[in-house]
Formats: structure tokens, sequence, C-alpha cells
């Protein structure tokens, strides 16, 4: 009766990693590829997903003073084309638009010549020259400042190699937008929205991350500063989860965003930018799913409790229901995470075990069995998605009605510490402080070139760091690049000891960064 | 003291009413064009009137059975071309993505020609072909019908003349999408919706509208019945507020919707869609706004009470404030269309009576002015911007702090029933059912030809209509066109008396009808 996923995390000790992603996501009912290249159908338990994250982000955006706003998706190309790094990074891969018109031509639905744009259209891959155009006529004195906008919206990157939730061609996000007086407002403003991030990421996704600044060649394109949370995934990879940016004056001189400061002079806006997308969900997947599936953080879990009825088409199936149904209502009326408990009870016309696997595929947190024997005896039945089995069996609790409502929430938030605490421990001891040199890098990681040693869980290492830039960080980049690693950030927390030399340069390091492999 | 709008709605009595609207979305700071010719930024007031909105409708949409997904923003050409009458309808005005990389050439960033994708995307107009797709996929058995979707996307219609919120190229929706086993089934969620649709209009938006179905002429591509929901502007037009459409097996056809029915036969779905747009917002404007500018229904006011301190740069002023606070918190513990009452604390640095203006403007419902003497006589005082003026005075109210906290949500409710109120009368005195034929229906409207006589109040005729259909509707289609009329629908409560002979036709009529002058 036990149905596992198609595929499991490792096979015979080696990861399996990739199958077993696919698998979940397909199995949990979460998304699926689309007929258009590169783009993803959300399905309605991760849309359910996505909508949770953004009610608990869009409240701490809101907090911290931002307005939501909506700027257009087309973005004329001569905007693009104002900030030339902005160009050099993200002039590769956006979808042109370039009719306004189809036509049956010879019997064809075409493009119709006649409906060309004068100027193409980008599809935004993000929105810094578009709402920068708004900033330069919003902003005027120093009391407008600083400018605190915020948008939810779809965006375009073309990507040659996609995976569900991941990286695709389209994906939806936040995109904050920012203007200030002086680059140390803006900064704090940077930091500030890392911060928030990084207490999402942990309380409400249960995905424990480390915040850090991006090296100089992973910064956003037109960056002064990028930086980042990273959390890593059960193969030991990286996923960097969100990014938070400080533009410096190179949006504001590129786009004319201006004030009149208290001595009547005019100057430059510091701008910032960040944002999170539907890639979070992955995150959580690969944080939290295993080879039963996914297993959902309760807080942004669609429905946390899922209620099965044991129906056997007998005629004490009513009453059973009705006790259900009534469970329900006494479980809704429940506060859990500073809402009600999100209830589903299950009535589908399919048999009960299929139900069963249904949801823990889906990762519901808490899914309750009431047959008739429960109603009997008052009582509910109960499986916790955090601890499912004992060895290979499920584990199945009872416990008196009125306690489990009374308990609900309770068990909810052991759950999202829980699952919290098992991705922090591997987190925590999985990152290696003790690889001197890049010799011991290279046998750490292995060579990366055959496809069983990448798979292989690695963890990340933690190493002294010189900061060198230009040339020379272009080369240390591409010899991490051969072994398939990368410097994923320098963490905002640093280490009170001394550092030694850096591993690759050799020289006195000066900070200490995380090297891994990532998505 | 009393800054007025930059313009009024008439003027000698003529209507200026378009440029009065213009001036309600400017000096309410609700949106504003562009650069990308054809779109709007949505500002943050305007977008938070579109989150109340979004809230609201969306509970409702799942209340109904609903769940939300997301669909690609691109629609292969190809599917587009599937359904006939569908390519008719929308093939002249897409926005056609057929590039997907930029490219420095002589200097100039351009489409790169080698990046030209094989087939064209269209950005989605709206969604039947690609969610249509999807639905073929996932229908097997009469076990997973009904299907009900719905998602909050943005789409792109190109338009030639548009109009804030009214009608842009871009604009952001909801679009519902469902699949039955048969037809009965299929109607019975086509009037569902409408009718959620009809009772959000009146009950939240307070705007009242009269529930229909669009003449064969009007049907939305590929429909087999449209209907909506018409509310009366303050001009006398007509507001097409939203729309259902009946698919009947057309797109299930086109696209292979099937299903295997309980008697293992293969069989077509039969589908809806069902739509409202940012257009709401319009016909909010249009609906309730006044010569001080906007008066929003509080059920969507981004913020349903502001409280303004007096504040004089004297020492009491921290005082003051502190009051305020005080007031602020007191009003958001209390309860108001079953959500905390929101409360905005104007402590923005310009001058007091800047900011009333700023709020009568932007039509907050309850605005509150606080001075030293409302703090030593423990009082507030106050202005409901649904009455603000007695005669050209502004009318500002007293009332015991304690007092004015305990009946703020009564008062919010006054000022929804009265906005409601104010509308539904002038709908229903402004519906003529005593044109008795063309000639008399020419005399009343006027020719149209003229701007003058185009802009007079006229209202809305309901006539008797044989229901012509073919060459013959097409006539008198033609006939209202060259009056700038058009049927707006044939509302679903019928009179009960006899009808008489429809007025253009002579013929028996079997229904009345809706005529008037329309955005």
């Amino acid at each position: 009766m036990q149905r596992a996923l198609s595929a499991h995390r490792t096979i015979e000790g080696r990861s399996n990693f990739p199958e077993w992603y696919q698998a979940v996501v397909r199995e949990a009912d979460m998304a699926e590829p689309s007929p258009v290249r590169g783009s993803m159908i959300i399905k309605p338990w991760g849309y359910g997903v996505w909508e949770q994250i953004q009610k608990e982000l869009d409240r701490r955006i809101k907090e911290t003073g931002h307005e939501n706003c909506y700027f257009p998706l087309f973005i004329p190309l001569s905007f693009i084309a104002k900030e030339a790094q902005h160009v050099e990074g993200f002039a590769k891969e956006m979808a042109v638009v370039t009719h306004h018109r189809l036509k049956l031509i010879d019997g064809k639905l075409q493009p119709d010549p006649e409906a060309k744009l004068e100027e193409p259209l980008i599809v935004r891959p993000t929105s810094e020259t578009i709402i920068g155009d708004a900033f330069s006529r919003w902003i005027k004195s120093h009391r407008d400042l600083p400018l605190l906008i915020n948008q939810w919206a779809n965006v375009v990157r073309w990507e040659m190699r996609t995976r569900l939730f991941l990286r695709t061609a389209e994906f939806l996000w936040q995109e904050g937008h920012t203007a200030h007086a002086d680059a140390p407002d803006a900064m704090a403003e940077t930091l500030r929205m890392l911060e928030v991030y990084r207490d999402f990421a942990e309380t409400t996704l249960a995905m424990p991350v480390i915040a850090g600044e991006k090296s100089e060649n992973e910064r956003f394109p037109g960056a002064v500063n990028t930086y980042s949370i990273e959390a890593m995934m059960q193969d030991g990879k990286a996923l960097q989860a969100g990014t938070s940016h400080y533009l410096g004056t190179h949006f504001a001189e590129a786009q004319n965003i201006r004030f009149q400061n208290e001595a009547g002079e005019h100057t430059w806006c510091h701008t910032t930018s960040w944002g999170v997308s539907t890639r979070l969900i992955g995150g959580v997947i690969m944080t939290h799913g295993d080879d039963d599936g996914l297993r959902l953080p309760p807080a942004i879990a669609p429905k946390q409790i899922v209620v099965v009825p044991m129906l056997r088409n007998k005629p004490e199936d009513s009453d059973v229901l009705g006790y259900c149904e009534a469970l329900a209502q006494a479980l809704r009326r429940q506060t859990a995470f500073n809402e009600s408990i999100r209830v589903q009870l299950d009535t589908k016309d399919i048999k009960s075990a299929d139900k069963r696997w249904n949801w823990v595929r889906r990762g519901a947190p808490l899914i309750v069995e009431i047959g008739p024997r429960d109603m009997a005896n008052q009582q509910v039945t109960y499986m916790r998605r955090d601890k499912l089995r004992d060895g290979d069996k499920v584990r199945s609790m009872s416990m008196p009605r009125d306690q489990f409502v009374g308990e609900a929430a309770q068990l909810l938030t052991e759950i999202q510490v829980r699952l919290f605490s098992e991705a922090k421990t591997r987190l925590d001891s999985n990152v290696r402080s003790d690889v001197g040199d890049f010799g011991a890098l290279t046998e750490y990681f292995g060579a990366g070139g055959d496809e069983d040693e990448a798979s292989e869980f690695r963890g990340w290492v933690r190493a002294p760091w010189s900061k060198p830039s230009g040339a020379a960080l272009d080369a240390v980049e591409q010899r991490l690049k051969q072994l398939k690693l990368s410097i994923r950030n320098a963490p905002l927390n640093q280490s009170e000891s001394a550092m030694g030399k850096c591993i690759f340069t050799g020289e006195p390091a000066v900070q200490e960064v995380l090297i891994s492999r990532a998505y």
C-alpha cells in the first residue's frame, strides 16, 4: 500500500537528484512544462504555494515602507541601450516584439509586414530602466526621498537550458526599486531588504541561508554591490535564492534621476533593486522533499491539514462525512501563523489510499484519516508529513478529537520548526573550513568533469579570500569553472579569527568566501 | 483654501467629462501614461485599489470552487490559428515576438537576425488557446469534471486609441476558464460567474449594473453566448464592466478537449471563460468621482480613514502627533467589511491644508484633522468624502474621540451604502422605456456626429427587440453606429408586460435590449 515516488534522491549511494526533483514537481502536481519553449504552467498546488509566499513577503515589504505599483511589460529598446553594463548583461537573452498585428498571407497567419514597430519593444527581463524613467519624473526634491516601490510581475529571460521553477524563460517575481538621497541610505536599504529575505527564507520557508556579498564578476549588470542569500540543497549544491543590489548612481546618471537637496543643489539619486522569484519554490522542494515526495513547511502549505474520510459505500458513510465536516470546521476556527488554519476536506471520488498518497506526495503537513472507528471513539488518526515513516512503515497516530483540535496549531508550529532545524543541521555540518589550498579544493570536489563525481554530495567550502579583482579574479573564476565550482558569496558574518592566506592567490586573506557547485 | 480639481464634469451645462476623467486619474495619483505607446503606469494609490479588488474578487472566485494557476505569457502562433473565429477576432491587435536576442550591429542595438524564432510567439490577448491545450492533457474522465481554473495575469491587445484604465494595450485582469461534461452545467457556470460579477460590482464597488446577454455580433470571438454587466457612467454612457462566455464545444473541438463519460464514450467538453480587468477602476472613477476628485467606496479604498495631524512647528506638535497615533491604533482595532480598518497617519512634511486636498482628491472615505483643540477636548474633527460640501462650503464635523472610534465602522458602511444608492438612483432614473421607434431614438440621442450633441447626458434606452440575426442584425448595428450607439445587452430581468414591436424591424419583439453610447 505504500506508493513511493517514481524516483529517489539517491540510487546505491549516488545522487539521482535531478530525476528525483522532476518526479517531485510532477507527482506533487506543482507544475509542468508548457508547449511554449522554456515556459512552465504552474498548477494549482504550486501556485497555491506561490500565493502563500506572496502574501507573507508582501506583508514584510509593506511593513518596511514600500508601496506596490505596476509598470509596463514592454520596454523600449532605447531604454535598455542607455546603461552600458546593463545592455551587456541582458541583451543576449531577451524576447523582442517587432510587430503589432498578424495577417493571413498566402493562407498562412504571420506577422503583418505593414505592422512592423518603428522601435522594437523588449519584454522586461527586469525593470530598472522603465522604473528609473518614472523616477526621473517623480523625484524633484529631497522631500520625495526615499522613494520606495515594489512590483509583483512576470519577467522573461531567454534561457537555453530550463528546469521547472529553477530556470525558466518566463518567471514570476517581485522587484523592489528604491531611490535615496545618499549612498549610506541606499546601502542601508540594500542590506535591510537582504535581511528581510534572509528572515523570510528561514522563518517562512524553513530554508536556512547564508547572506553575503557576491564577487565583482557576479554582480547584477550595472550594480556597485550585489548581495545574495544562498541555500544548501539536499545534493549539497547552492541555490541563489534572492538578491539585493546597491546600484550607486549608475542608473540615476543613465536616466537622469536627480533631486534638489536641502542646500538647493541638484544631485544624483542613489538607487537599489532587489528581488525573489518562483525559484524559491524550487528551493523549498530541494530543501524539504524526501523519497515520498514534497514536504511543505506549514507556513506556506496551501492546505495545512487535509481530512480524508474513509468512505466505503456503506450506510455509515454519511455519518463519517458529517464527523469530518465538523472536524474541519473546528480546525478552521483555530489560528496558526496568525491566520485561520487552512483545512481541506477531501471528498473526491477516489480510493482513500490514493488520497493518502496524493497528499503525502504533495507534502500536506498533517494528513488526517477518519473511519467509523475514529468516529465511534471520538478520535482522529493522523500522520505528520515531517516524520512520515518509522523505518519503512508509515507512522499513523491517534489522539482524542478535541485534543487534536486544541493542539493542531502547536503541531503545525512543531513541524515548521523541525523542518527548519533538519535543514539547518545539514547546512551547518556541511560547510568545510579545513581546505587549505587549491589542490585540496580540487581533490575534495573532484574534477567535476565526470558526471558521477559531480553528483556526489560535497556541500560547501568556506575559504580565505584575498578579494582579487579584474584579470586576477577572472583567472580564479576560470579555474573554479573547470571544476564546475563558483564563489557563492562572502558571508556578512565573517569569522573573528585570523584568516591566513587566500587559497587561490596565496596573498593575505581579507575575508572568507563560500565555494560550491550551484544551480 | 478650497483646491478644486483642474477640470469639472460639466462646463455651463455641457459635459466636460473626458477632461474631468483625465484630471481625476492624474490628480488622485492613480496612474499615468508610460513612454511605451498605449501602456500605463499604475501608481501606488491606483494599484492599492486594484489590490483590494483582487482580494475580494479572489475570495469569491475561490468560494465558488475555482483554483488559481499560472499559464505562459507567450502563445505559439499555431495555437491562435486553430480556432477560426478566435483568429478573426484577435489577430488584428496582437504583440508578436519574433526574436530572442539583441545584437550590436553597426553600433546600433537591434534584433539579432540569427536569433529569429522559427515560430513567432504571441503575447497573450487572452488565454483560451493555451489553457485549452493544457485541459486537453488534464481531462480524461468525467471524474475530472468540472475543471475550474482562474488566473490573475497581464494581457496585451494592441489598441490605437487608449485611455488610462479604460482601454490600454496592456492591462491586468483575471480570466476564469472551466470545462464541463455538458451544456447545462457549462451554462450554469457562465451565469454563476456573471452573478458573482454583478454582486461584486454592486456590493464591493458600489457600482450598480445591469446583467444581460450580448447580441450575436458582440460575442467574444468563438463564443456561443456572451453575457455582460453594464454600468452607467455619470455622462450617461455605458461601461461594459465584465463578461462571461459560454463557449460550447468550439474550443474543445479545436483543441481536442475530450472526456470519457460514465457510459465509456469519448465526448467533447463544454467550456466557459469569464473576466474582469483594471477597467473596473475606470468604472469606479466615472461612477463615484465628483468635482473635487475621486470618491472611493470604503470597501476598496486602500486607506479608509486618513488622520492628518495639524502640526505648526510648535512645542505641542509632539502631543498632537501622539494623540493621532493612539487614535490611528484604536481605529485599526475596529473591523469594517470583515477586516481591520485601514488607517493612514499622514505625517508627510507638507502643509496640513495640502494634505487635506490630497486626500480629498484621492477619495479617502473619512478624513480626520486633529489640532491642539481637538486634543484638549478629546474629540475628532472629520470630513465624510461622500458629502464633502454644504453648498460651496466644506462640511467639517466633530465628535467625541471614543464615540468616533466606536462608530467608525458604521460610518464607513454608511458611506458605502450611500455611494451605491446615489449611483443606483441615477441608473434607475435614466433608462427610458418610452422611445417608440427608430425616429424617436434618433431624435432622443441626436445624430451624434456633432461632438456637442454626443456629450449631452442621455442615459440609456430600453426598447423592444425582435432579435434579428445575420444580415438583418448587421443592418441594425450599422444604423446604430451612425448615431454612435450600440446595443449593450438584453437584460436577464425582462419586463413581464407585453413588448410590442421591435423599434428596428417592426416585427414582434421577443425581448428588450438596452441601447446607449458606450466606452
